[in-house]
């Protein structure tokens, strides 16, 4: 078994802000990741699939196939947009690069080709913080 | 004549838009950039002084020094801040890469110590986009 | 369960010098290393932590305490200093990057708090050379 | 047990060609990569290996060993070379990034020194495209 | 005057071979890059312009026009390609990292538009060694 | 003309502290980094020449040949050094980063071959926190 890995870039703005919490609540727990204008990041995204290589063709998977994957499902989705605002698939949970990665996760894995398994997204909010999922 | 170059970091909400324009004309010309929700990045800033080296200490200047005026004058105000809503010295302004260099430098140059100069500001938006500006 | 990582900095002076071999052992096995007068390396720290995500809050644990954990038990104790004679861990021991990352462990495990699990230690002593521990 | 990780670098030409295939076939699946005056690349490798720490060194094995190992069986072998015609390790298969991982895994392992063990092969083709592999 | 730096990336094989030169020669000058059956490297292209800024766009210019001058004029050119075989602009001269650098000058040059100058062509061929060029 | 950069790496122990100081004065003005017992860096080396490109080459000069001036005048004297102690161009100097790049400038400058002058040196201290020198 091979794991083979993509990296792919994406930038948006999101805040830290609990709508069932006050906003004094909100401000104590989250800091300026609480403000109301909302901020912004440059997110690196590594989508890691594994399974067998392919005599034919050396590879595990086309990895210009994987990042078409991660282009239509993820990046279109995401990408200049408002994490809080603009993404369905975070509607109704906090926007934390926690649960960034594991909604990336569930958008990503109905779409891997048979043979491949998705095997984890690792996601860098900054290069000093990142988050690795590997499944529930 | 020695350069020092102090690197930071911060985080910001933004949008392209320009309101003396329609929505029609800023999505012709800033496409996702002009999406009305804002979007972010991760910005990294080097700032550049310039002068001669004190023979007691060995400095150009204390790096701390700089990185504390850095600090009071562009990190409080423009970290983890909506460029577009949130930052006074961008008031009325676009809030591009080159205007917000420009921003940077006028608010750090007046505060640098006798015998310092300021050199250069230069602002990576993106790993892969930067603008540098060394002054009027 | 998902995955958290915040990445550190210190820098710090060594030698790698067996106080039971002589000189000439010495800079047999540990060459440039075993240099009396020490040399350098800044030292890049990847802390990753485990566990569930918190609801409220969209975190595993809110990272700037994870941060703040990282400099009381970690950063204090080793940054700028000599690891083989400022460093209570490091005491007796040899002053190598296995040793180094082992320590770092046993300093930050007894302060995660509950419901989080520490995961791995990652210490760069060169842009080419990095150990991992992941625990006894 | 700690694990320890060199990094390496080489370069090398190649193409993605199947000889069994016709060339149209060859570039209905490869595309660029096929193009048959070869391209190349800046190939990144990790190598890393797992073991206990030896207590009167510090060291799972000493670092400038495993370099010198990986520049033996695997740099002398591929750097500045063309991996299609002059690698003996690749004679016969694709030359991707994931078969690639495989052949020196298989060149290095038997050279490991008794009490440490390879652990893992990880080998970036560009910064946004890399291979692991931990054996079979 | 603002400069504005796009990063772009091409892969591409070489070899350093003076086809006035015996074999022997190109050896002892060129060592293995001059290997017959070519090696190869990922180019990191560095691309600055410089000017005034647009009030009503605060853009020297659009990164994305200055991004696709780079695909159309210089990437669809030369990456994954043979630069001794396949590059037009490179006929007849040594492939090196300094005439590959001027090359793409000249490449550029031309197509940059009115009220924009091109100021430097940064190329690095390894992590580890690059090429400036600011025109004639 | 053009301009080729190489970079090159080294580590070593050192610390700010002015003999004709207090103790108390070098902790006021220098902090940790007067640390008596040193502390130390990985220090990034980026040496710059520039002239003409030779027609039979293609090269300014070989880069190979400028590594090697850089390993014997520069990297054999400072690497796995104390900068303190152990450097005969930083004798009776502070060892801060200003006055190693103009000690390391003065090392290389007369070894510069006919034809070729050096222009810069830039030496990063930390990530954060370099130095350039472009002579006297």
């Amino acid at each position: 078994m091979v794991y083979l890995t993509r990296v792919e870039h994406f930038n948006a703005a999101h805040k830290l802000y609990n709508p069932r919490w006050s906003k004094e609540e909100n401000e104590a727990v989250f800091g300026l990741c609480a403000n109301e204008n909302w901020h912004g990041h440059n997110y690196d995204l590594y989508v890691t699939v594994k399974g067998e290589v392919n005599e034919d063709t050396g590879f595990l998977m086309d990895v210009k196939v994987l990042s078409g994957l991660v282009k239509t499902y993820v990046l279109d989705v995401v990408d200049h947009r408002n994490l809080n605002l603009d993404v369905p698939f975070l509607a109704g949970k906090m926007c934390s690069t926690e649960n960034l990665a594991k909604g990336i996760w569930e958008q990503l894995e109905p779409h891997i080709p048979a043979g491949v398994r998705l095997h984890a997204i690792k996601l860098y909010e900054t290069p000093r913080i990142y988050v690795e999922y590997f499944g529930a």
